[in-house]
């Protein structure tokens, strides 16, 4: 292997997989990234087993060949090479990498590209697209809601159904559920799956043009994304989600209409007492207001939130947190939140449409 | 107690004082904030029995008083204040503050003032001025070689001499010395005193107008500057500065003039392989290029740095931390660098001018 980049180049290709360098390994291989060269393109790639990360770059190549550097000691050298026009990259030997910059050549260990894992690609068979900023979105309003729990590792994931043009993302915790909907182009037919939550935010951090199209691409237990010369593989997981529709009340005794950053202000003042309290925070629901409240040693709080009531009044309580965070992601003006009683899920829904769904358990309290 | 104040005020002024609050601490009143209300205004003070911050807003008073809240917590309820015109403070007994905005009432549970530490103003004694740029970059350029070592504590501090019009800072660790000079206004005569370097940083933090200039006033064991209506207040160190100026050589056999960003360049990019072997970077300075290299299982690094040299050849080794620490810290497009032989300390000065001198121990190594 002998080619000569572009510094820059290397520099960001070499960021952007380095995000799937497995940290804790007792495989050295895994800690690398493995280079190859074919024709005119060095392709960068990582892998933990659970995502892989590759990124192509141009490269003027007099010989090809592969090997694996050492990952982050290989990141944190070539970011110093951000400026330099040309870096001239020699396997010496099986285990020697020349770089050569300016007048400089540096010499470093590198090991035998046979051991790296193969990352196999995934061929079209279920695919979907949606615009960039729409998967954000529905990143940002879903995956907070996943378990990080190791006893039920199917909820460390976001199940996607893709229906028609809708993919419906779904996240639960046991304590709280999330769902959220987005129209999608070309999907190739109607399926499900489960992705690590982790993938989904890394997948995120790879997105910058809002405007454009993502397209998923999905065949057996792997999912695949391209982006600009990027390409990101992440395993599935495996086994049967939860059936989340059935837990989800179809009929509700009381509707709140309230307005969303007013009720959120009030219940984050609440949490700062609260805390000692593990987070618990009671609402009466009166026909005007809401009234929050929280008791613990370091003193309470008693707040009324106007609303708009529809049905019955209702005393209730819940873990704030879970409150707050599904108040934080709906991000409209106006939320509606559904109840039943003081020992059923609360659900909260946008004013108008059905863009996404949040279920919240209660604390049962006596009062 | 019974006061109004405007939230934002009252949210910001415990922001600033909140730096003081003790965090490990057995005395619970000093992990508090205390509240003071005389005529029309309202004083927080926050210690640590090493460093003290006080500020005073303008407040609406019906009756005054004093109580301390847990700082912490009365911290995170304000800032969830911020946009609230009023906010009431009314102390109902001795125990329980009662917090007033819209229509919403807290109380918080409140410690005696009786307890707090009193904070003793010094009077002026010992004093000087300068402009609050010169001050964040004399610390910037010397506290990072303040040591932290716990059997010295001297060394944890910076060395102030004022003398006529000039303030010299020095800051020691035993493997390296910074000094650094800038002018002063209104040294009301010569002294020195060793102030924390802990406490310097948030001095530092406090300052937002860089062409403004604050005093320090000196009193016996204590240093107390006001910053727009903050006071801050820090304990100095006591016991013997290291008599820093007989360690510096006075005469040289090698001068070495060097790109500044150039040099740091090849010493970050040595320092990621040289990380495993204790950082040691070996220089080779030969007549008109200094030989950059280090040597672990990683790799190996070899780069030439252009120089003008005076004197003699000379080859030497280092802890390139300490060498890139000073080489960023100097900000000059040039500095010289003074040696005498292997086993010498270097000097690096300005390449004109005294503003600032570092002087860092080499490593002895067989070659």
């Amino acid at each position: 292997m002998k080619i000569i980049v572009n510094g820059n180049d290397l520099s960001s290709a070499v960021m952007k997989v380095s995000k799937a360098i497995s940290l804790k390994t007792t495989n050295p291989v895994l800690e690398g990234i493995k280079l190859s060269v074919v024709g005119d393109s060095l392709t960068l790639s990582a892998t933990d087993m659970e995502i892989a990360i590759e990124k192509t770059i141009i490269s003027d190549t007099f010989m090809e060949g592969k090997t694996v550097v050492p990952g982050k000691l290989f990141a944190e050298f070539v970011k110093k090479l951000e400026n330099e026009e040309q870096v001239e990259l020699v396997l010496e030997d099986e285990n020697k990498l020349k770089i050569v910059y300016g007048a400089s050549e540096v010499f470093l260990s590198v090991l035998s590209a046979d051991q790296f894992p193969n990352i196999e690609k995934t061929n079209r068979e279920n695919a979907f697209s949606l615009l960039q900023k729409d998967f954000k979105d529905i990143i940002a309003k879903t995956a907070f809601s996943c378990s990080s729990d190791e006893s039920r590792p199917i909820l460390k994931g976001c199940l996607f159904e893709i229906n028609e043009s809708f993919l419906t993302c779904v996240a639960i915790d046991g304590f709280r559920l999330a769902v959220c909907n987005k129209k999608v182009k070309n999907a190739s037919s109607s399926f499900s799956v489960v992705v690590p939550a982790r993938a989904l935010n890394e997948i995120c951090r790879l997105l910058e043009n809002d405007d454009q199209e993502i397209t998923f691409i999905n065949e057996r237990n792997k999912f695949m994304i391209e982006v600009d010369g990027t390409v990101f593989i992440t395993r599935l997981l495996e086994g049967n989600f939860v059936n989340y529709k059935q837990i989800i009340p179809s009929e509700f005794i009381t509707t709140v209409k309230v307005s969303r950053n007013g009720f959120l202000s009030s219940l984050e003042r609440a949490t700062v007492v609260a805390k000692e309290a593990k987070n618990l925070v009671k609402l009466d629901i009166k026909e005007n207001y809401i009234n929050v409240s929280a008791n613990s040693e370091s003193g309470n709080v008693n707040e009324n939130v106007i609303i708009n009531l529809e049905g019955k009044d209702l005393s209730i309580a819940f873990n704030s947190k879970y409150l707050c965070d599904a108040l934080k992601a709906a991000g409209d003006e106006f939320v509606n939140i559904y109840l039943n009683s003081s020992i059923s899920p609360c659900v909260i829904k946008p004013y108008s449409g059905e863009e996404y769904l949040y279920l919240i358990l209660p604390i049962r309290i006596n009062s």
